[in-house]
């Protein structure tokens, strides 16, 4: 098995999941050659707007190893993830993130991929989302109990 | 209740979440007035990189409007949120987003928040995540199948 053999099980898995009324994507985690999780996008399905095949294979995986964290696998997906999947494979710590098509081809089939990458850089003020900073006195507690707490989970 | 007083809560949630071994985060979700839902982050507790504060949030708000679109409502977060969850609040279609503490103060805290900001926009030869775009020849069938499926739910 090499990159292409497991990209075409993230394209097959993708076409399934279109087959079964759901989103157009797929992806899969294989650590040490083993695929040990696999995940069409179920926003639908589900009612989770998070549910997108990346973020599913991460959890799946993540429960499979009983870990928050997937140092030595490898993420092969069908398309270029969103911006807030990639940020996940970031917090997952993955080794490599692949894609066959692009945040373009998504926006050319209706999603908003590219959009949001556009609007992540952006200032408050500058995105079509309203974004407020409110900066209240309590602000910096909880970070305040974090860093003097001595027995805590970092991550 | 103003935004300063639902701005108290998720700061007190993310409080008690520290307090219970979690991460210093918190979220509530406002709709007409009624906090919909709230939490914290729970990636150690759950195993689940993906588990933030909003993206909790957001998951428990949708499943109980039984909707994957949060139009009409406002997050309040306790510290503004990381690209993942910026993301998921634009993939939610949330109306408004309010935060008290920075991407800034996160990393002093020692989170990622503001490193994930500098590597989305980069290509992929410049960031630290090793990223491959892997075109094959059935790349585009997923959308094909899309775009011609003619009873799908678009989201």
């Amino acid at each position: 098995m090499n990159d292409k053999d497991y990209m075409r099980q993230a394209i097959e898995l993708a076409r399934i999941n279109v087959a079964k009324g759901g989103g157009p994507f797929g992806a899969i985690i294989v650590k040490d050659g083993e695929v040990i999780a696999r995940s069409g996008n179920s926003v639908t399905r589900d009612n989770d707007p998070t549910a997108h095949a990346e973020i599913n294979c991460i959890r799946a995986a993540c429960k499979k190893l009983e870990s928050f964290e997937l140092k030595g696998c490898v993420i092969y997906s069908s398309c270029e993830p969103c911006p807030m999947c990639l940020s996940a494979i970031y917090w997952a710590r993955l080794d490599r993130l692949i894609y066959a098509s692009t945040r373009q081809d998504a926006a050319l089939a209706g999603f908003d991929d590219d959009f949001i990458y556009k609007e992540i850089p952006l200032a408050n003020e500058a995105r079509s989302l309203k974004c407020e900073h409110l900066c209240l006195n309590e602000s910096e507690l909880p970070f305040d109990d974090w860093k003097s707490k001595e027995d805590k989970t970092e991550y």
